[in-house]
């Protein structure tokens, strides 16, 4: 496993690649390697020639009052946990290498970054956006691989590699969770023992959406509701959205009449966690 | 040379040269050749083993009350001027093709666009950045060839390779001219017989400024003040700005000391038509 920091080294070892006919996998991530990530790239191993990671926090996709500083860091135990998927190669730049004096453009996706976590997260997924754009040019993929953990997330960069015309295909990978049912983050680590109990109401309260949906409630209110009364009965939660919405649009729903996604996002003490399903009515 | 209307048949033409091994030079226009187009293409045959011409009259870029309908369009003589300079490969998508329903992604540059035409002309270079992402992404280029009668429209392009990572070299060619000095444009089909002297007078304005500068002028309220006198004595003339500035952060001098942009746009009749020279105090 080869580790490189530099935009042209890796550009120059990339382009090289598919100009050799390999075929090449990109997971992009902030590291702090848990399960989740090492299953992107066990994906990612299964399905190309080549598989490269990208590490890196992304100072413009956090608020200014968000936890860019704390986010937690191991590139050393990343890198071991990388090498352990038989990944092929990383790129861990510095935010100066990405981010150079007199930077000043940027990629913005104007409607479904609207919902969800861009009413509180303003800007962030023009941070999200831009850099996944940065890294495609870098590590020239033909594919990459996105958590479903973040259906939003996903759904943006979908629509920005079909409005931009990038020639990647986009893989979504179902959330990998802890053997109780809590979506695997590297937030998770910022939890208590309390707060990691109630963190489990998260995935629970999705599973009560989907129970109510399959019982016949078509109502999003209620279920809404619902969920809401569910997550609150849990010490130490506040709500910041629960949305039940189209999942590819992620316009908001009234009714459930077909696929739709149950998204949310709640506070445990400090930690801002997210989890998402898609229920069906039978 | 041949002709492509779809973007997946243009990728996988450009992928299958780049896999060849061949240097692909890209010459994106509007259309409606004139030898300034023609010029851009003879560069790019010197400089590559194949050379691609986007014809697209992109609305994104023109205000709502300018001319995209109007904007002269002429297919069957672009593709025969094409041939004639041994064009490869023709990309001219339809507006549908480029911007299907649901589109909705677009990339921004924030600061060299708030100068010149960003000012005249507000999200113009938004819709003109935004394209040309979208064609460097279907056209693959090694190289990307644009004319420096817009010197702003090039100084944006480079930002945003650059800070996007794009791995394209943008290559600049000197503005060709009539045999009377006037800047080759399409829009110069607008002009009547009165307009097309008049509008003489830019070439010569930066004659005038050029000359000025030589003669030891370093005051830019002076040159400018020259400028705008010499071309409002051409009748049908009015300055849209005439602009004295940093060649690349295009932020105002008042001072000359190193190498400047004198930039300038001028409505000639109801047509806009823009110039510039870079000058030098000795």
């Amino acid at each position: 496993m080869e580790v490189v920091n530099t935009i042209t080294v890796m550009q120059e070892k990339c382009e090289n690649l598919r100009l050799s006919g390999k075929r090449i996998a990109f997971v992009p991530t902030m590291g702090f390697f848990h399960e989740g990530h090492l299953e992107l790239m066990r994906v990612g191993r299964e399905i190309s020639d080549i598989v490269v990671v990208s590490i890196f926090v992304n100072p413009t996709q956090f608020g200014p009052h968000e936890d860019f500083e704390s986010y937690p860091r191991d590139m050393e135990s990343d890198l071991a946990k990388a090498e352990g998927r038989n990944v092929d190669l990383v790129f861990a730049p510095s935010v100066n290498e990405m981010y150079p004096n007199g930077y000043q453009t940027k990629i913005m996706v104007e409607k479904v970054t609207k919902h969800l976590c861009g009413l509180s997260r303003p800007g962030h997924f023009d941070g999200v956006t831009t850099v996944v754009a940065k890294l495609f040019n870098i590590a020239k993929p033909h594919i990459a691989i996105f958590g479903e953990k973040d259906h939003q997330q996903l759904t943006v960069i979908r629509r920005m590699v079909k409005d931009l015309d990038m020639d990647i295909r986009i893989v979504g990978v179902p959330t990998f969770r802890e053997p109780d049912g809590l979506a695997m983050s590297s937030r998770n680590s910022y939890l208590n023992a309390d707060e990691r109990a109630s963190a489990l109401s998260l995935n629970k309260s999705l599973d009560l959406s989907e129970d109510l949906c399959h019982q016949g409630e078509r109502e999003v209110l209620k279920i809404r509701g619902a969920i809401e009364a569910f997550i609150l009965r849990h010490p130490h939660t506040a709500v910041d959205y629960i949305t039940i919405c189209d999942p590819h649009t992620l316009e908001d729903l009234e009714i459930l009449k077909k696929e739709a996604l149950v998204a949310l996002a709640v506070k445990v003490g400090k930690t801002r966690l997210i989890d998402n399903r898609v229920i069906k009515p039978a």
